[in-house]
């Protein structure tokens, strides 16, 4: 094994495809820790994994009455994501805001602007955007071009892990 | 290395376990995608995610009450899945549908003829299959043998990347 | 290649996220079968996989309201879990024990029984435990020390396959 093979970065690839508060602040304690322990990572964001993506200030993004209902039904923005179980109404996430604070942990939009910093790859798809009927200015700042599949599955296969999230 | 090894080709394994539209999709754009990028795609199926591979014209599979009792309550056909959330009695797939018609997204059904016609291999579980009650009748036709875990995780650990949809 | 590499024995880690019935009753049959095929098996337990690491007979885990108040929510226990739809007020588990015991399916508890027999590591998540309030007490004997995500990520990108699930 040469001293180039031997010295390889790790990498993790994440397929972001789910909205709730749970998965989303999953992927993100996961990608900030990788980011911290000098792995290579790239989140591919797709479907419902759109909502951590959507700036908070957006309330209905789409660009017709269908992708605005959509939006209306799942309002977008990682501040707005709920908990897949027991919401009540906000209650639900709003305990666990209080918890994680309690016990020192971050909260989504702050681990999403740490994994930027650390230079954490975010690909948004760009079918989900073109079903969705976003627009580059709906997203966050920061993101990488607009991927489709083909360029995820690349990522996946060369990283040392791929979790589906 | 060899020129063997070198030209190896990419390979992806995905464990079809959710039974709902979004993830289904999920499983048929990848599957076909790398398929048609010449890797070797297999997938296999298990609890919820035979309601991709009953055929849709089957109503009430089963050979039991209990086994029919979960047939009613959740209709199997890749055609008749249902939306994770807001599905609101069928609108929310049928707006989604609109949305892939509008921005030619294939549905799964079809998504899943061209994954066969690419070669991608389909396992069902056979425990699923015990569980439910389901005859080789009920499924489409062009799947594999049924197998069981033990075969899954031998794709699962020989493939460069397995994603748990 | 030398014997040593070749005769390297598979890995596989789950990441154990889900609360629910399946997804619980499918990480242990993974696991489990790939404890009896020889390979490495690493569980990390977190968010509400922990509701399969609590013991059966803890009823409200927590060391304040607050958490309290998941665990009235969230019954605990891996004998307590409930599918993630129909559910029917504990009728649809119910239904699926009935049809695993006909088919000689182990139930969840049994399957993770078999897990720790086998040599599989379970790891729970320390920042869940702090989270949720949980003490060593709290959880089932046999586990590894509570560990983080940056374990977590060893373990992932070391295993030849990973399972978010």
């Amino acid at each position: 094994m040469t001293a180039e093979v031997a010295s390889k970065r790790k990498s993790i690839c994440i397929i972001a495809y789910s909205g709730e508060l749970e998965p989303t602040w999953a992927s993100m304690i996961i990608a900030s820790t990788a980011a911290a322990m000098d792995m290579e990572v790239s989140i591919f964001v797709t479907f419902w994994g759109f909502g951590a993506l959507v700036k908070d200030s957006k309330r209905l993004p789409g660009k017709n009455l269908m992708q605005r209902m959509l939006s209306v039904m799942q309002r977008p923005g990682i501040s707005h994501r709920k908990l897949s179980k027991m919401n009540f109404m906000g209650m639900g996430p709003w305990m666990m805001f209080q918890l994680a604070k309690k016990y020192n942990v971050s909260k989504p939009k702050d681990l999403l602007g740490m994994c930027q910093e650390l230079g954490v790859k975010i690909y948004p798809c760009q079918m989900t955007m073109d079903l969705f009927g976003l627009n580059k200015e709906d997203l966050i700042d920061g993101l990488e071009d607009p991927v489709g599949a083909a360029t995820m599955l690349q990522l996946a296969t060369e990283a040392d892990s791929t979790l589906f999230i």
